[in-house]
């Protein structure tokens, strides 16, 4: 692939001005645009070292007005960066709808330079991949356009850009001078993290052992909602004219496609073809008999026994460095908040955090919807207990047509994949739906609004959702059927007795801890 | 001070639950109060090692609406951390107006580590604390409400406590415990941080030498609008009711003041006393002399020249691990984008950014005017040109009326503090104003109406900002006077000439970063 690519190309200084001229204007106006029709756009720059990628980006930020794009650098990972998938922290930066993310160094590096040099891990490796095609077609999906250039040198360039380089007593890579000339300040970690760093990003300097990596890297990610671009950069001029040509003329194709065909755009999307399904016994909720108690005495004796076994497990889970993952859905007033309260009142608030989840602000609303989920994510060793969820897309967003219907059928998929990823790093994966019956509901919602500590818990709001029971309901079973899965099973819990739906959670998730917890991940 | 605490207080088990039920209800009517009246909390944990500090935590925020609280624990450094300024750190994490921001410990642990066991230090710990005090009263002069707990127990008690943990098996620092059972996942970098935190944390082990650095902090820093509470914690129900207690009615009075006298409370603000006033020639605008020109030819030559210059400077500030804000102010039109186009043209973007400051959305609203700033402060190392900056708040904000004249009054002494902190862990500031006159200022809005490439650079908010010219011109003079300080100076750019106005950037900055880094920090 590389091979073939003719290091010879060169612009002229006078032809690159005068192409430049045209060129800054035209993307100065793209931007806006961009930013009017609210299409966020996601630029990747990777290559070999001393290809000028530096340089490159800065002639093209340049004619950027700055309050419309982020620029993201690879820094040396810091202890955090490997408690979580490693896509989480590029997640956080996809771009909100109208702005450009900019990144230098990208998923790319940090997947190769996580792999690299393990053998045994190729498999690993053909999963990283795959795993960036998923988060690619995902924001894709969601109207983003994604560019990806490779700055591509000889070998015979890259010594003499090396050999320039040090001449002129500019750094190779910043932390490495970092590392010479580190004063007293962050010496203590800079020390260890530029020598890690140094060590991570020696692949730079290995032209021919790298080869055949980028080569596969390039060939498994080349795809058309998310091309690479192979930048001749040996020249200089050349390099800077064919990305910002590029960039410009698929800005405006996009923005084209977007204008002209409002609507029209077939979004394809394939089956959810990454999970079993998962066995649900009594899966749906007509089959689910809400009627189930227990004793004030066998509760007080259980809630007991599990709250102490919960508080053990939750160390046993720190030190494995494994993470859990509890998410809460149900009804109005089936009983969320209580069930939470009893799970977490004998836990360690350094170990988990609720994350409350309503509707989108502003911020969260100009993202993908799985945006806002990403810092909620337990590091490995935590827990986070999630109060509705990223369902809420193929719930209340479906029922209350706040996407259309090819937004919620797709998400199916998008969320099964999301989980896989989290599960591929050591998440325990539980989905607890609390169902109560209408009638239940009912008495609670008056119940509720008739006690004035509790009135302010219930909201028009509450009543409107009522009404659309049936739509919930059909929603919620569509929703068991197609992301319950081995690994991350939706539980129904029969939530009339509120001791009784207490209780069966305390267990299940004593339960699954101890199975998942005796095994090694 | 801490000798005197009577460690026998103690409260039955049945008294304990029979307050905790009223306490409870009360917390979550004070806590929906708050949120209504939009009033910021930050609630401060610290204390001994095996307080108890995490289960009174726990029990704390059980009863409050997650919606409504953000936990943040100390986790170990990471190497970023040592970049900015500690307290950076904590300004993201105030809570917006309305929220509940709760410190697992906080900057007082973050200050005692950085600084025990180096006796020479003794005068930046003093610095420090100062710094916190700063920081505490800009906060509550926003309408924080801050409220501190030290958690005591005698030595006695907590070498017990030591003892019972180990037999129970559980860790009595998380990361410790993590250190211990390690797996191959975040070896390479657990095992250096566990070491690392582990004798960060020494101290919680050594009862007696710390106690008058305790003893010293808590003095230096009980304030009245952050005021301790020390909490006997020898018996555990004591403890949480005396936190939940002292909170509530502390919320409560914060409350009935907010409610009741309206706009009728003096805030008080001292004079500007922390920084001298820099000696400025020619300093308010009358006396600018605005129609200083250079030939285009001297421009090319001077342009290049400089640009050269900071190339390599801003490797050798990297290198030093030196800092540089340079902040751009200025009438509309006077050139700031074409100013920071040329100053950044030969920089890389790996060290550079720049931030455009525009009105603050929602979430930036909810918070002090600081805070968005905090983020983009550069690292050790780096650079940040802010394209307008929190002077906004002495400008914009004064002029338009959007924030109280007290407040703005306010922010001169806010602002240098904030100013004086950042030069004190290294950071270079220079402040730019670009003055034009006013025919120069309707020329370019003419020019930039007619130009269709440029139309959309004026709105209507620049004719009604040119119309406050006189209004403008007042405040930027009291903000000269006021905030230009020996290290942190104002300067004035005569930008009729744009060629003039960006040569005499460039040159300040080459001139200014070539003294300064002469030195070592």
């Amino acid at each position: 692939m590389l091979e073939n690519i003719d290091m010879l190309l060169t612009v002229k200084s006078n032809e690159y001005k005068k192409n430049m001229k045209v060129l800054e204007v035209k993307l100065g106006e793209l931007q806006r645009k961009a930013w009017e029709l609210k299409i966020p756009i996601i630029l990747v720059f990777e290559g070999w070292h001393a290809s000028g990628m530096g340089e490159d980006i800065n002639r093209f930020i340049l004619h950027l007005d700055p309050r419309g794009y982020d620029f993201y650098t690879m820094t040396p990972p810091c202890n955090e960066d490997f408690l979580k998938p490693f896509l989480l922290d590029f997640w956080t930066h996809t771009p909100r709808r109208g702005k450009i993310a900019i990144f230098d160094r990208s998923w790319y590096s940090r997947a190769i330079i996580k792999h690299f040099g393990k053998e045994k891990h190729e498999e690993k490796f053909e999963k990283c991949l795959e795993e960036i095609n998923w988060f690619e077609r995902q924001l894709s999906d969601d109207g983003c356009l994604i560019l990806k250039f490779f700055l591509h040198i000889s070998e015979k360039e890259q010594e003499n850009r090396f050999k320039e380089i040090k001449k002129k007593g500019i750094p190779l890579i910043l932390s490495e001078y970092e590392k010479k000339n580190g004063k007293e300040n962050g010496k203590e970690n800079g020390k260890e993290n530029g020598k890690e760093n140094g060590k991570n990003l020696d692949f730079i300097h290995q032209y021919n052992e790298y080869m055949p990596i980028v080569e596969k890297v390039l060939e498994k990610t080349d795809i058309y909602y998310a091309p690479w671009t192979i930048v001749e950069a040996n020249d200089r001029n050349f390099a800077t004219l064919k990305i910002i040509m590029t960039a410009t003329q698929a800005i405006e194709t996009h923005i084209e496609q977007v204008t002209m065909t409002p609507g029209q755009q077939t979004i394809k999307y394939l089956d959810i073809g990454t999970s079993k399904l998962h066995e649900l016994s009594g899966s749906t909720l007509e089959k689910t008999d809400v009627s189930k108690t227990i004793t004030s005495n066998e509760y007080g004796k259980s809630k007991k026994l599990y709250q102490q076994k919960l508080e053990t497990l939750q160390y046993e889970l720190f030190g494995k460095r494994r993470s859990l993952i509890i998410i809460f859905e149900g009804w109005d007033a089936a009983g969320k908040g209580g069930d939470i309260h009893r799970l977490v009142e004998e836990l360690n608030p350094r170990i988990y955090r609720v994350v409350p989840v309503g509707s989108p602000n502003d911020v969260e609303k100009a993202h993908h919807y799985l945006w806002r989920f990403c810092e909620g994510v337990p590091e490995a060793g935590h827990i986070t207990i999630f109060d509705r969820s990223w369902y809420g897309r193929v719930l209340v967003e479906r029922v209350e047509e706040l996407c259309s219907e090819e937004d919620w059928k797709r998400a199916y998929r998008e969320i099964n994949e999301f989980e896989h990823v989290l599960i591929g790093t050591g998440a325990i994966i539980l989905k607890f739906w609390l169902h109560i019956d209408k009638d239940t509901q009912l008495e609670r919602f008056e119940s509720r609004q008739n006690d004035p500590q509790k009135s302010w818990k219930i909201t028009a709001e509450d009543w409107r959702n009522r009404d659309k029971w049936d739509f919930y309901k059909a929603a919620a079973n569509e929703m068991f059927q197609k992301t319950s899965t081995a690994n991350a099973p939706w539980i129904i819990v029969e939530s009339n007795d509120k001791l009784y739906s207490r209780i069966k959670i305390l267990k299940i998730i004593s339960e699954t801890l101890e199975r998942e917890l005796k095994t090694d991940f």
